[in-house]
């Protein structure tokens, strides 16, 4: 059966989005030196975020709190009450920076979506996640848009029964090892990964072991047409 | 064209919702006594709420993050540092809080399932809605779930085209002028306003002067299977 779907990840895989988060850590890791060594409060930060995350979800609302949150613990209830305003407008920040497409992105996508279905398929705050769509200018050229709170296999699942798409002809694209390539490798899929510069630690996972003929990598999503074509029937 | 499919807003039309909100409000108050009297506490956290709605959307991490903002202001600057962490396991707890369905809705679902499509549409945190909808134990009853950051003619209408519905077989049924009703009548759809006791003021519309056969009010979802029989054609 041939690659008829192809689904997009949408943060650092069509657009930017985890630079704004790293320069807010650095940011928070600057107000907090008062208190301590950077990667103390960075690190702090992630284990509040994990913690927190069965609570709040992924985005940036739920990290705003965790900064907070951490902010406070690691002061001591020492922090001016004045920091805490600019975190929250610091989330406000994260919220309303303009989205920077990859290289080659709108080409590729304008180019695939008359040969093959276009979903995209990301996780995040809800508000913020359409927000982002609509600013891409990318909207119209995708079938379907999924914003979900968890990239598992029982997720996809769901996307492919509700968009009655054989797995056998669906390929997922994506930057996290974790929520792209592993849960659609699972279910049967063709998975595709383009790393970012970045990943968040969370994200992270080896995929140098990984022995599927459906998993592909690739440098830029401009390759993505090439690679299509190659795995043509 | 009978009516075939039945949309049901979730919070405070299925289960009760606001009550954890008015708790944690007056709570909020509480917190603010030294500082300011509940009503000028209560009505500065809704301002804050109102301004922060296009970036934080509707939903229980929104609200925490305006009642933190709210209670920084409100104190100068002078609010005890552990208040704050109190303020986030506030938010916590609300997206912990037990779902305590309101009575006879889930003997209507089940009874309605068999002889309509039922659609869950409900506005919120992704994931906060997820998990309320799986802690409700009605998730299997319903044929979709649409969880959608604003309720507008607009989102009504690409849920009707994703789920193929056409409006003229479609009810809304909910408690929320604003939301629930006012949105689908203007697209031609009937809805059945189900009020609760209490309705967020954002969200309280006059509908006595509606002048739509295909509005209906009922006491309770309760009255909903009567209702549905008595519009049969």
């Amino acid at each position: 059966m041939p690659i008829s779907v192809v689904g997009f990840d949408c943060d650092d895989t069509l657009w930017r989005n985890e630079d704004i988060f790293l320069k807010t850590r650095q940011w928070f890791g600057d107000v907090m030196t008062p208190y301590a060594p950077p990667h103390q409060a960075s690190d702090l930060l992630n284990e509040t975020e994990m913690r927190n995350l069965s609570y709040f979800g992924y985005g940036v609302k739920g990290f705003t709190l965790s900064m907070i949150e951490t902010a406070i613990h690691l002061t001591q209830g020492q922090l001016p009450a004045e920091d805490i305003p600019k975190m929250i407008e610091a989330g406000r920040k994260m919220l309303d920076n303009p989205i920077e497409l990859l290289p080659g992105v709108r080409n590729v996508i304008e180019h695939l979506q008359g040969d093959y279905r276009l979903i995209a398929i990301t996780k995040g705050d809800l508000l913020d996640q359409e927000k982002k769509i609509e600013k891409s200018g990318l909207a119209e050229f995708f079938d379907g848009i999924e914003i979900v709170s968890e990239k598992d296999p029982l997720t996809y699942g769901q996307i492919l029964k509700s968009h009655k798409i054989d797995v056998n002809e669906f390929m997922m694209v994506g930057n996290s090892p974790k929520s792209d390539i592993l849960p659609v490798l699972e279910l049967g899929g063709y998975a595709t990964h383009v790393p970012y510069q970045t990943t968040w630690a969370h994200e992270a996972v080896d995929l140098s072991n990984v022995q599927n003929k459906k998993f592909c990598q690739i440098d830029s999503v401009e390759c993505l047409p090439s690679l299509l074509g190659s795995l043509k029937p």
